[in-house]
């Protein structure tokens, strides 16, 4: 018996975007990658993109929902964010179709608010953590150049917070003293986590940024190491601001190798409960929840 | 009456370098400044360099006293960072000629330890320090690329703490997203209190940084004023981590406009008895109070 598609679901990221054929239930059958992120296109692009990357899978008449930055000011259709706490019901009752594509469903984003005041922004975490299957309280981790904390209790989204970690370890590689003769993090695991140590006894960020030159100075830090220890300052900062969450099952999302360096510095924190989840499926099983609560 | 010169001081920083011809009880009677910093000079360079700016000064067989970093490593002669507590005597005692040249001689620099571990290091800001007149446990704040906050006591560098600020705000705004449309900071003193505001209520510098692009979303920050509120950001997080200095006097030495924006953020998080210093007239006075204690 084959299976049958249900949707085609497409995570449309600002540098890249995955197509999938998503079967009834939410199992991802197919997936094809493209290079044409929301960043670079126009509103009246987008059309013509999905086309060229699923246009076979598209002539099947089968219904679309797409997540991420496709939705952002000035791409296929602004979408609104949603204000916390959001659950899949609150989604599925706002996607809306860019005036080009009738077929087409955009999911909305989810806003953070402080007494009414915007805090914080997020277009496709939310989809992939309504794919997961939460615990209790539970708080999805997901690193990466915007790392993002989400908060979430009964399967909604209750609050989240947005860390610049990733890109600010690339910018100080990049543009500061930091970064000479600096080699790629993943080599010494030791220098991470003294990385870590540091960010966790002392919150000044800036300041523990100029420790990777007294460390080196001193001969406790070898420049082969120095992006390690960078990668653990920041690390550790981001788990510093969230000491909070400890207790609460944490699931982390995303590439595995940064996955288990968050997951190395909040066992050194004292989190417990610490989980790695497939990123992908998550994505495609949220956007089959998401379009099942459309349908009801 | 004609003024005697005393001695020849020279200021050698990273990307450039000041000489000044300094009178008997440490004034400035003739200043010339030169590109040629430290950190593009080889050990045998200096001495060119120096008779390239000074030479008709040096004819003289005028003492020669050079802070700053012709003594880091692989400059002009290395020279050792002196712990604190440190002093005037401290650094005159341990001043030292380069083979090259028995006139001249090189200011040590100082370190900060915690544990008998190297903490901290600094290279010709404690002779500004020297320079000035300190009231009792005073707090010299030197904003710029690595900003320094220097704890002293009855004259002494008693500890002291280096910031990235002004290099991460430069990185920040050539390799983010949230440099892209930015301006220049100086144009809007609200944004900038607003971005202070924000660091001094919550540590974690980098979600504070996505506040930048939120604030933006939000319309309640223009790209035009942006920068001022990323300076606050980083400018009150180094307030923020220091905020045990408050009640002490702070002297801030160092470029008027930046002097002036510390000012206004150490006036935010209710410091008092701030006052800003001439660096450059420091710079000589350290010198010169140096020198004396080495011919004493």
């Amino acid at each position: 018996m084959s299976v049958t598609t249900g949707l085609i679901g497409v995570d449309w990221g600002t540098s890249n975007l995955r197509a999938m054929r998503i079967a009834e239930g939410g199992r991802v059958l197919d997936s094809r990658s493209d290079p044409r992120g929301a960043g670079g296109l126009a509103s009246d692009q987008f059309h013509n993109v999905l086309q060229d990357v699923a246009g076979d899978w598209l002539s099947e008449g089968l219904p679309v929902l797409i997540s991420g930055m496709a939705g952002a000011r000035g791409r296929w259709r602004e979408m609104a964010y949603l204000p916390c706490p959001a659950g899949v019901a609150d989604l599925a009752g706002a996607v809306a179709s860019p005036d080009d594509a009738p077929l087409v469903r955009l999911v909305p984003g989810v806003a953070a608010l402080e007494s009414e005041r915007l805090q914080d922004v997020m277009r496709g975490e939310e989809t992939q953590v309504f794919g997961l299957d939460l615990q209790d309280d539970a708080v999805v981790v997901g690193p990466g150049t915007h790392s993002k904390w989400i908060r979430t209790a009964q399967g909604r989204i209750t609050d989240f917070r947005t860390f610049m970690t990733g890109e600010l370890f690339a910018a100080i590689r990049k543009g500061t003293i930091l970064g000479a003769d600096m080699g790629d993090p993943g080599v010494d695991d030791d220098a991470f986590a003294s990385g870590v140590e540091r960010a966790l006894h002392d919150p000044a960020v800036t300041a523990n940024l100029f420790s990777v030159r007294v460390e080196g100075l001193a001969g406790r830090l070898s420049s082969t190491s120095a992006a390690d220890y960078l990668s653990g300052l920041l690390i550790g900062a981001e788990v510093a601001a969230q000491i909070d969450a400890r207790g609460r099952p944490i699931l982390l999302i995303g590439a595995e190798p940064l996955c288990r360096r968050y997951a190395a510095a909040l066992a050194q924190a004292d989190f417990h409960a610490v989980g790695i989840a497939d990123g992908a499926a998550a994505t495609a099983l949220g956007l089959w929840r998401i379009h099942e609560a459309v349908s009801r």
